[in-house]
Order: C-alpha cells, then structure tokens, then sequence
C-alpha cells in the first residue's frame, strides 16, 4: 500500500525534499467546470461576443494563482513558472478553464495548473454571483503530466 | 434578464462601488468534496485517528485563504474578516471542506468561504498526490448567506 | 514653510497615526501616459478593434495594484477600498491610464490612484516591449481628491 | 511589422513560454524622475544632509518592489534576482531613482528594474505628498539590458 | 484554569469570532534585542554615526511586517492599522528594537507588534550576518497593550 | 576588522549580488524558545497528548514564513527552496522550534532558517496570549550551515 510523501511516520506533515532529484522540464494540464444556469450562460455568450472581459478577467486571476500556488498551498515548494496558460470557454451548462503550467525544476507543477483552474472558475463565481444563484464548481482535477529530460 | 454587476454595458469589467452600502454582519458558508480512492481514503483515516496532520493542514490551508480573497479575485474587495473557519470530514467517497466566513462590512464574503474550501480541498489534492492518480474536486457551492442588521 | 508629515525632527521616518480621523468618504483620481511608437499603437488599435486583451490585462493589474499598495509602500496604512476604476485609452501618442479610488476611511486614496496607474502602465509596458524599444512612462499624478462626510 | 510577444493571433493574453531559452545572466537598468516644487527639494535636501531617511525609504521600497514584479504584472515570470539596486538623488528639480538588476534565468529583468523606479518614486511621492500639491512622475525608461553566456 | 481562545474543545484550531466586539482604540508596545559582537556593535556604531541605513533598513521592514502579520499568523484577523512605529537603538551589547502598533478595531494589535520587532532584528541580522557568528535574539515581548474607547 | 556585506562605504544599504557564485547545496538549521507559564504549558501538554492543533498550527507558519523570507527581509534573496521543516516541542519551560531549511542556490538559508522558528513562535504566542499574561521568545539563534558541491 501506498504512502503519503509530505506525511512522516508519526503522522506529522513535512515539506518534501526534492533537492536531490535532477531538474527536468514539467508541464501539467488541469481542468475543471463552473455550471451556470441558462440565462447566466447567455448573459456570457453575450459579453463574449461582444469580447467583453468576464472569460479574460478569469483567465489573467488564473494565470497570477499558478504563481502564487506555493503561497496558498502550504507544503508546495516554490517554482519558477516558465509558462502558464488559462483557457475558459463557454459550454453547454457552465464554462470550462483548461490550464497548462510548465517549468524546469525538481518537482511537478500540477498544484500550480489544479490551482489555476481553481482560481479562474472562482474568478467566474464571483463576477456572475449577482445573476445566478445556483453556481458549483465541478470536475477539478489533473489532465496529464510530463516530465521530459533537459536536453 | 439580470445583469452583472461586475460587467457595465461595453462589456468592461469593472469593481463594484460599495460605499454606500451600510455596514452589516455578513455570513457565509460553503462547501466543496474532494473524491478519493479507498486505499487514500484509508490512509487519511489512519491519519486521522492517530490524530495525524493531514486534515489541520488543509484547514490553516483554507482559513489563510480566505484572508487571501481579494488577492486571488480581481474584482474582490479588501474585507476585515471577523471570523473564519474551515472543518474538514471524511466522508465515504471523499473528503468534505465546510467553510463559514463573517465580517462587517458592505459588501458578503460568499467568495471568501468559496475560496477557503476551494484552497483547503488543494491542500487534501497536494497531499495525497503520491498515493492517488484519481483525484477530483467536486460540488464547490455556497450553502446560504445572511446579512444582519448591526446593533 | 511645510513639514513632511512622514518625517519626524531627527529626519526618522514614520507611518502617520490617522488613528483620531474621522472616517470619511475618501476618492481620488489619477493618471499617466505610456509613450508608444506608431508601430506599437498601430498593434495596440488592432488589438483593441478586435476587442483584444492588452488594455484590459492591464486594467486588471491596475486594480489589484491599487489594493496592494499598503504592500508596496512602506509607509502608507492599509485600507478597505469600495471602488478601484482603471480605463486605458489609445491616444495620439501612447496609452493613458486614468484611475478612481474610493474608500470609506481615516485616510486619503491618492497613493492607491497612482499606484494603480503605474502598474497599469508597466504592464502595457511588459506586453508592448517586444516591438518597442522606445517606450517610456510619463506624466503620473493626481488629478483630484475629495473627502466628503458619512450621512 | 512586429507582433506582440504576449498576444495571441486572436489579440488573447498569454505568458510567452521561456523554458526553451538557455540561462544566462540578465542585467537591467531603468531610471525614472519625480517633479518637485523648490520648497519640497529643499526639505529633501535638508533630509539628505543630515541624512535623514527620505531616500533610503524610497530605495529599499523599489528594492522590494522588485522582488514583486512577477505579482504585480500579470504575464511577467518569477525571477531568482541575484542583485537589485535602487539608487536615489537629488536633482534640480527633483529626485531622480536609477536602478539596475540581475538575475540568472531564461527571461530579462526589465520589468523588474521599471518597477523598481516606478514604486521608489511613488514612495516619495507619499512621503511629500503632505507639503506639495503638483508633483508628477516623468520619464521611467530603460537606460539598457544584456544578456551574457554564464562561463 | 484558563483555556486557549483559539482551540476548541476537541483540540483543534480556530479563528476567535470577534464580531460581537465593540471597536476600540488599541495600541500595543512590544520590545526584543538582538545580541551581537563588539565588533558588530562597533560597525553599526560607525554606520549610525554616519547616520548610515542598517538602523533605517530594520525599522522600514517592522513596519511593513506589522501591515504583514494576519499572512504570517493563521489565526490573526486582519486589521487596518492606523499608525505603526519600529525605533531601533544601540545597546551596550546588541541592538533594542522597540515597536508601537496601534488600531481601531476589534482585536488587540499585540501580534502585530511583536512580528515588527522580530523582523526589524531579523533584518539587522541579515545585515549583520557576514561579519558576526554569535548572534542571537532575545527577549521579544509584550511591553503593554491598551484599549480605550472610541469618543 | 570585518565589513558588513550589505553596506556600502558610505553606509548605505545594498542587496549583495550573488551572481557569480556557483550554485551549491545549501542547508542551515535554527532554533528558538518560547517561555510559557507553567499553567500554559500544561494547557499545551494536554493538547499535544489529546493530538491537538496547536504545534501543528506553528509548525505549518514557520514553513509558509521560511518561504516567504525574501518579502519580508528588504535585503534577502528570493530562493527556491527545496526542503523546511519545522518542529515545535515542548520542554521544561516553554516550546522550542527547531528549523531546518534546505535549497540549491547561490546563497544560503540562514534567514530562512531563522525566519521560519520566529514565526512559529509568533504564531504559539497568538495561541496563548489569553491564558498566559508573561510569555517571551527567547534564544532565536542559527545552529549551523553548510554548503556542498553539487554533483
């Protein structure tokens, strides 16, 4: 059976140490989904249309939670973020944020994409909190992960 | 048809001014699950019952959090949090971050008790993640608000 | 002749006690100007035609900044803001950045208005530097500051 | 004609992947000036010769500011800066903040030495702003950048 | 016997609701003292002498840190500081950093006074730390704290 | 006679440019001691037998500080740490927080170190402050550093 890496044997929480792993390129996708109610949807299709800022706004508090992934999630280490990139787009029930983060570095950046998602589909909440009153998030979770030796 | 309040009619984002509104109580909680396979769920269990760190974690995890709202949310107001608490349960499938945020002031802290259990069920993810390649968060919604007169 | 409020007679600085103030409704207005060659506004006028992202992701930072500013200057006092306004504007010869404060407090907001127009324009700053070479800030200052009575 | 690093062909913001690039030592300088009125020099100078602490203030403020680039600018990476210098004087009808920094990594500092001058002025600008009603920040620009291959 | 405000029955941790308070004028003093060399001692000396920045440096960064402290503590409410003062003197054997923290507010500012008098020695050991093996910091505590009420 | 490292000849302060130096291993433990009444600690013994939150609570801020060292010391270094660990125990008088900072960098870690066992101290302060009127921190001291040749 399986063991907790940030959890020691009497239980305690530890930060991992990652110093002796080699430093390699590492890029996650994450994914998740706010669900909106009908005319919510439609009030956004509008404002995208019309290429107004609600799917922008949510993309750039996105991006700036990827940098601050470390800060929020006590036990992540700090990374230094090469790319991160947070794409909302309209579906049939809700709007979905796809993110992709990479870095090179001694640990993964999943936290940082999972964190991304998180923060853009907050970032909707809050800006259609005024019209739907029915709002979740769902379906938060990781797409994949690489890691890929430096050349 | 509603309208965002965030949004004006070019479709620009914008901060909602809540300087005219009067100081209240305001309260919110939220909620938010995090689905994980039995032989995690297992682990967290044994943790819990030695008393272990997994489950405090993730709850500092949440309450910095929900300090941390208008920092996270571009359209979010700097708020003097009077109380903040996040519990965090195991439940069958998962665990499950219970949120209640207050303060007084002009404007609710829904996105504050969101944030809060969005951060702390990450904190869960982070923790967990050597163990189990299934994760997802699931259902992140508000369970209700109130605003109350001060006295 | 004046005295600077910060400093006190050894020449020491000091973070002003506005502890004995009454709380009044605070607002200020500022702006600054990013000049731009004619290839760079050439791109920025396309871009905002197409309803693109630049000027509104340095909106955005323009907001957050305003409510980071307590952060970046030692000496100013952290407040709760009820309105933070950014619009970025083509002209002639480069971008303006013209921003609204308020807030309901025992201190002014000018520091948050200019805080916000430089970060505005050091983000079109960031986007625009891989065409331009030539770009250079100017002209950041107070428009107007107003303090009016609570009802 | 140019493109815009940070803009996709659909006018979107994006962080520009740097993890392609290989490492090298980056040096920046930017320089800025803020517009005084006579009287506040002369307070500044009299500060300056008995050493008070107007320009330190103002410098270690641009210092951290710094550090802070990648949190104020929305699409700005996270540096390791090896060396960051905020330097203030006195000129003729103002002070001026010339700034240099450097770091090792696959990004320039640019933006990281603009911001420094940027938040040192503003700092200034907040410790006189009590004894002088017209002051304005001019001329932030980059004096240069290189880049040179580690040994 | 008395029990802990922020630890509930069950041993687990919380945020005091402090809600139901009346806000007060709050002030609190703390103090702590840095122990160093004689050589130490003789070069800050010489650098206070010269009214050089190693005294300036550790006040500007306890100030900033008690506009810091609900990040730094979990348990701390956020607050809004009206004046913070961070005075730092040399003693026959180390440096004293005396703070003052005051607020309108809720809560006590105590916290908030004790994290800028440990990070302004904090800052002076940075500073010191290349020339001095034995530092040490000592006697951080609580000078007084009061409350009084609002005319 | 030695010179401090960030202080110019005339006694200004200076970020010290660490770029020429070979990145190494960089480890560096610290210590410190909170002094509690005897009624305190056995408020804390109880909680630590019954598994409470209260050294745990501690232990989480003193790694989230060591991560945020460089904000809150003007003059230090961001780093990328590899490793922090933070653990409170309690003794005959108080709780002691040992420290262990690790990173791969150009310089060390002792700030860290020393950052993360202040603000666990701080935060156990916080935990107690209404049981015990006399506590304070005593003996923040580094315990040693090393520096080794990667491989």
């Amino acid at each position: 059976m399986g063991k907790f890496s940030h959890i020691d044997n009497e239980g305690k929480a530890n930060m991992v140490d990652v110093g002796d792993k080699i430093p390699q390129i590492r890029e996650a996708r994450a994914t998740g989904k706010i669900i909106l109610e009908e005319q919510t949807l439609q009030l956004i299709n509008e404002n995208a249309l019309k290429k107004g800022d609600v799917l922008t706004v949510a993309e750039i508090a996105g991006i700036q939670a990827a940098k601050k992934t470390s800060d929020l999630i006590p036990l992540c280490h700090t990374l230094q973020i090469t790319k991160a990139e947070v794409k909302c787009r309209v579906v049939e029930d809700g709007v979905v944020a796809d993110t992709m983060v990479k870095c090179i570095g001694q640990t993964g950046v999943e936290m940082e994409a999972l964190s991304a998602a998180s923060v853009a589909l907050l970032t909707i909440y809050d800006m259609c909190k005024a019209v739907d009153k029915n709002m979740r998030i769902e379906g938060i979770k990781l797409l994949d992960k690489t890691k890929t030796d430096l050349k």
